[in-house]
């Protein structure tokens, strides 16, 4: 429980509020719409929460500079929405994008369904305006799409998780909207051909804005709620999603068709226009299903090299069967990341525990296979205590002493891993 | 002149060096093909010069990874190559491709002709070793797409012109290399029309691979050395590249050539194969040509945002009239990164200086603008008395304390602007 809520209206109220609590040596944890999955909003130390909620108006959305300037508090669909009203695109889709914000997004360096083809949040930040601990206002960037007057701290900024400063405005680069899309649904006999089958894609020279996995559990579990397009005995199952023009989303539908025939998927189903939310459908049942299991979850995000997904999904799959609780594996294979729902009932002795020792289990096997133990959540409150894991120890005592030259009195977000 | 020229062979040399350096208050500047424009690579404070060019293997390329591990020194075209043999494509595409390296690239955040479509080299670092002052070797990042673990500091490193330490290995993204691509030349009656026929563009939904601007003066010299396929009335010309699968490149240069009718151009040609090669020689024909109004020229990569950059043309080249020196305008005009070329006969009294008023005309012109002093080269030396134009205070004050962390000796490129 923190101390106090407050809800700053402009970038005036933020810079009292940082004078003050840096003289008082108050702790500040910056607040959106707090989905994020790690605990990093929790004010653990309690303090101030700041709610940048007010300051959530569009500024600019501008068709000959293609960027958009808008407060942190800006639902992240009601950006891409006002731009596509433009014909205008901002690709960053995590999928908290309708209820997360832009600024929740840049504080976590959100990732997302299309992170394959265009890169998460970081990728597309031109511009950051933000407020230090002692009032100071920085701005950093702006509306030139290409910047290489020193070093870059609005990107520094990207991924900081509140613990430099806070947002207070930002300014994203667009493009123009993909005119069409077209998406994929493909099942697979087992899971060592659904891998090939990413591959068989990617080799045809195809680079899908989607590139989602599914395990044999997260079908089962889609199926609960209803008749699912993927055929029966399918063991995995990949989504993809194509977009540009007409023609060529057409054309890159028949190459991946094609590429497919190879690995001898067990059902393919194409989906355009209302055909296509349906197909995506079962992707967004996941979550829902997933509670039918088991009334609780532990859910992580780790990404490793794209050729290890096989092997972190087999663990996975492993530790759930020696264990004795349901894994469910699905993600964004594109990127190599995995999100694990390690499905558990709180009320059962021991399940809780259980959980926790499939989670380090698969953190380790992460870190063994080249990657991370965060691909998408940042390390927060859940995963402070990994962080050792991953970095070294020079890495670490580098990124203290670099918050250290914006926030001297770690008055920003404390008690958190990153 | 250095003190002495140090050429090591692997990461163990760059340890040993940058430990005895430190303890010695030894100014060490990196270097690779010394390409870059701002005079980065030049060891202005004597001490010594460390040439990455021994560390120059490819080490890895893998396609299922989709990631390239290399020593710093590799040539960026050779990588390119490289890749493109086995069907994957690394982006980022500056100028001097085929002289620069990827260290190079590396730290100075090189852009190129590619950035409107794929971003820049920045985009595409997933991970880096570096050595710092006093011989500690970091590992940040590595083979994961996605990775959000603590301050980002492997892109930190990116653009930071060797003063934060040496890199000695790296890890790129890679993507399937496009099967197909076709450019387009045209000609406008004006300046104006010209703008807008690349607006017209990304109105139609495109996002080209390259989208260059050539000004009248830029297509005047490149005629001194033969015929080129613009009509001889054009103010100005468009250069645009499409790349992707073949049907989706036929559709989209069916797309660029009728949005562009709104606009009337007064010539359009489309190139493909071979002829794609000859329309590029027009681009690649400007800075041979330029040599030939007068010996000596003031290179700016100033970046505004895109619907500034017509001021910005007319402003470059109404000083070019007003103070009798030809001035060239061409580059990048998708990012708004333009390339004025300050042409001068550096034995003609007053020419130099003349040049040198034009450029900071220039530089004042683009920060009201709301652009940058660099887009691409960097501030080096050339540029340094002008970074605290375009920075605050206080961000470059956050940027030394930064520098600070990692070189507290600051023996890492001293005398330089970023």
């Amino acid at each position: 429980m923190p101390l106090a809520v407050v809800r700053p209206e402009n970038r005036e109220h933020l810079v009292e509020l940082l004078r003050w609590a840096d003289a008082e040596r108050m702790p500040v944890t910056g607040r959106a719409r707090a989905t994020n999955q790690v605990g990093s909003a929790v004010p653990v130390h309690g303090g101030v929460v700041v709610s940048l909620l007010r300051m959530n108006a569009i500024l600019d959305i501008d068709d000959r500079d293609f960027v958009a300037v808008l407060q942190p508090g800006v639902v992240t669909a009601d950006l891409q929405a006002a731009c596509a009203r433009q014909k205008l695109f901002y690709p960053p889709d995590p999928a908290s994008v309708k209820t997360s914000t832009v600024g929740g997004n840049i504080a976590t360096c959100a990732g997302g369904l299309r992170a394959v083809k265009y890169g998460v949040t970081r990728d597309w930040v031109l511009g950051l305006e933000a407020v230090l601990p002692g009032g100071r206002v920085l701005n950093m960037g702006g509306r030139s799409h290409k910047d290489v007057v020193g070093l870059d701290l609005k990107r520094l900024f990207v991924g900081s998780n509140g613990k430099l400063g806070l947002i207070s405005e930002v300014t994203v680069k667009l493009i123009p909207l993909p005119e069409a899309a077209a998406s994929v649904l493909v099942g697979f006999a087992d899971l060592a051909s659904c891998m090939d089958g990413a591959m068989a894609v990617f080799h045809a020279g195809l680079l899908p804005s989607a590139c989602e996995f599914m395990d044999e559990t997260v079908l089962s579990v889609v199926r609960l709620s209803g008749d699912i397009p993927v055929a029966p005995e399918a063991k995995g199952a990949l989504l993809f999603k194509l977009d540009g023009t007409q023609e060529g989303v057409d054309a890159e539908v028949r190459r991946l068709v094609a590429a497919l025939k190879t690995v001898r998927p067990v059902s393919v189903e194409v989906g355009v226009g209302a055909a296509e939310e349906a197909i995506w459908d079962v992707r967004r049942g996941i979550s829902p299903g997933s509670y039918k299991l088991k009334p609780n979850k532990v859910s992580e995000d780790l990404s490793v090299p794209r050729s290890q997904v096989l092997r972190l999904v087999e663990s996975a799959q492993e530790l759930g069967r020696t264990h004795g609780l349901p894994v469910l594996c699905y993600g964004h294979l594109g990127d190599g990341n995995i999100h694990t729902n390690i499905m558990h009932d709180a009320s059962v002795q021991g399940e809780v525990e259980t959980a926790h020792v499939i989670k380090e289990a698969l953190f380790r096997l992460a870190l063994e296979l080249g990657g991370t133990i965060s691909g998408e959540h940042g390390t927060g409150l859940s995963k402070a205590s990994f962080v050792g894991e991953q970095l070294s120890a020079d890495e670490m005592q580098l990124m203290a002493d670099i918050k250290a030259v914006f926030d001297p009195n770690s008055i920003m977000n404390p008690g958190k891993g990153w």
